[in-house]
């Protein structure tokens, strides 16, 4: 249902995505994937993306009342299942240098909530979600991650389906609505660029949260990195994986995280809200679960593999975020780990690490990587120094570093 | 846009398309095609798949939109491009014997209306056409094709969206609105099977069609067989290609067409609408196309490869059609053709040709396959025997044999 002026922003979206987001060359190979309520973004990413010179455009359609009838209706034993042509999708993609637009924006976030969670944390295609993994970690696509608005996700935000108030939300997030949004974006990830390098040259051992419910200390590897959302394929394609990127981030040393941490807003997993998540770590896992909603589903995550438990990115947002200064929870990943600092369980990013060693004895390794929030003005982060002195890194949501 | 009482039709339509269609197994894998306007009736069909007892339920979906786009945007190289994807999906299918349920119902029948025709002609994916031609061929997938009402479609045959009314339509033709769906499919088949028996076993040597601006003799195979909507895979699956089916049909000698013919039913081909086509075959070859509207896709059409223009399928329906009562041009082939007799040009089928070498002389082979209407009570059709003597098939819409 397109209200008037829905086809000038989708136009936008579509051509941050295709000339910034994922930087689509002539030439190329361009894979979209979006949910099936978002039909309108991706068709104006496939015409964006062709008016680039893509070579083909193919949009994979995701439907999650699928998922839905599955875990209702069909066997356990199918959970996990990966189709071998989705397989061959994300096997294709690499071969031929391809771009990834995923098209994000939830249907309804709580179209799972009332099934068994340990299926709805089991549901999804394991080997296809491996193989991705090593697609990002070895930076063998051109892949970046919009935003959709849908009537479900407005009402979500806003209790109402107010698509017109939730585009202007994400208009501001995506810097569209200025006059020059690619110039926009150069600057905010020159900044970030800024600040990740800053925090890789300081070489901390540990970073350290303290904030209402949380006192967490995580050990970063000697070899870790700090990274902007500039990103570049190992074929030379510079590329930004998330639109709107507020964030920079490492991955840590997974045997290291010691503590309690709380989030600081909702999670929608996919289709189930966890609300007032909260994890005790120890030795480096996840060794207790708390939440009033959905804990169970985040139980049966972290059980998955042997690393699904162990953190696998640490996220660094400040007030100057366009995403923070909305004010809003989204409960869509995209955007709330751009409001606020945040910390994944699962998968971490190898090219976070640069020495093979620290990769292999410190990395986590998983089928799963789930963000959730920890941040804001009460949340105080620092960062220990080799010689064992702390450092602020974050007070009062204002980087005090760079 | 569901209106109360769509759950319950869905729900008839999935079922029917489930048990009799496809007749989906226990422990089977089933893949679904559907436009994105018709994700409700491809969920219902999933649901009723997993309670039929699948092990994995995929929908692939289609968006007629990205055609458009590739045809008006994309490259030329690109519009016969085969994503090795699809290619692993049908590859699947077959080595898993899978059931396959395609959903049809057209989006916007003027689409692509105002593209270069010759584009849209050429602006499918060839390679896997072919491979999914030579599935139905070798009996590899347990297949079935069922309608999905949708607004659009609703505009095209009412002049409004009166989805309501459409439903009602598809109700009778599929015969859902009876107590007994399935029984009654059974009943109406076993007649198709009796009529198609009796026409193979009578061995015409010829068939001639005669009408308002049609006479066309097309020459049979020695070989040949006619068949009804009976079917079984080769590991042995009963079941029903097309539902609604009330045709009874073969493959005839690819080299003995002779003579004009004139479709007596506006054609759906790609979103483009043909008006008014009349053909002029010689040596059994199309050699002249006219038409008032769409002539130019059907020009591109037949020039794709060597069969592409010549007959591939004869097909006779009479006037106990559930669909030809109804009256109405559905500007959809799964109905049209069920409407009245058809011709189609292009591919034809090895399971109607028994020996192999009448097979490699006169059955068509192409990547192309499009029926057309012919029939109707001003429509004679006539037996040729092997003593030269002619037997009236069809008289004013009715069946002269069996």
């Amino acid at each position: 249902m397109a209200a008037p002026g829905d086809d000038a922003r989708l136009a936008r979206l579509a051509d941050i995505a295709v000339k910034v987001g994922a930087n689509v060359q002539p030439g190329q190979l361009v894979v979209v994937l979006a949910l099936v309520e978002a039909a309108p973004a991706a068709r104006a990413v496939a015409a964006s993306a062709y008016r680039a010179g893509a070579r083909f455009v193919d949009v994979k359609y995701v439907d999650r009342h699928l998922t839905r009838a599955l875990i209702e209706l069909g066997p356990d034993d199918s959970l996990g299942w990966s189709a071998p042509w989705d397989m061959t999708l994300f096997e294709t993609m690499a071969a031929e240098h391809a771009a990834y637009i995923q098209v994000a924006g939830e249907y309804d976030p709580n179209l799972l909530a009332d099934l068994d969670g340990s299926k709805v944390g089991r549901a999804r295609p394991r080997d296809v979600f491996g193989l991705w993994g090593r697609l990002v970690s070895e930076r063998k696509v051109a892949w970046t991650m919009v935003p959709a608005p849908t009537p479900a996700w407005a009402t979500e935000v806003f209790g109402r389906p107010d698509v017109d108030k939730l585009w202007t939300a994400i208009e501001k997030a995506l810097r569209t609505d200025r006059p020059d949004p690619a110039s926009a974006w150069r600057a905010r990830l020159d900044r970030l660029e800024e600040i990740a390098t800053e925090l890789t040259a300081r070489r901390f051992d540990a970073i350290r949260y303290r904030g209402p419910g949380t006192d967490l200390t995580v050990g970063l590897l000697p070899s870790g990195r700090w990274r902007s959302g500039k990103f570049e394929t190992v074929f030379g394609q510079p590329h930004v994986p998330n639109l709107p990127t507020e964030e920079v981030f490492t991955s840590p040393d997974k045997n290291r995280a010691e503590g309690k941490v709380r989030s600081t807003r909702p999670l929608n997993l996919r289709g189930n809200i966890v609300r007032d998540l909260e994890f005790r770590t120890h030795d480096g896992r996840i060794v207790e679960v708390g939440a009033t909603s959905g804990a169970d589903v985040i139980r049966s995550q972290i059980a998955v593999d042997a690393d699904a438990g162990r953190l696998g990115e640490l996220a660094l947002v400040d007030g100057s975020s366009e995403v923070g200064k909305l004010g809003l929870t989204f409960f869509e990943t995209l955007f709330d780990e751009n409001a606020t600092c945040h910390i994944a369980y699962g998968d971490g990013f190898n090219f976070c690490v640069d020495d093979e060693a620290d990769q292999r004895s410190g990395l986590s390794s998983s089928v799963e990587h789930t963000d959730f929030m920890v941040g804001g003005p009460e949340v105080d982060v620092d960062g220990r120094e080799s010689s064992g002195s702390w450092v602020p890194i974050l007070r009062g949501d204002e980087f005090q570093i760079a």
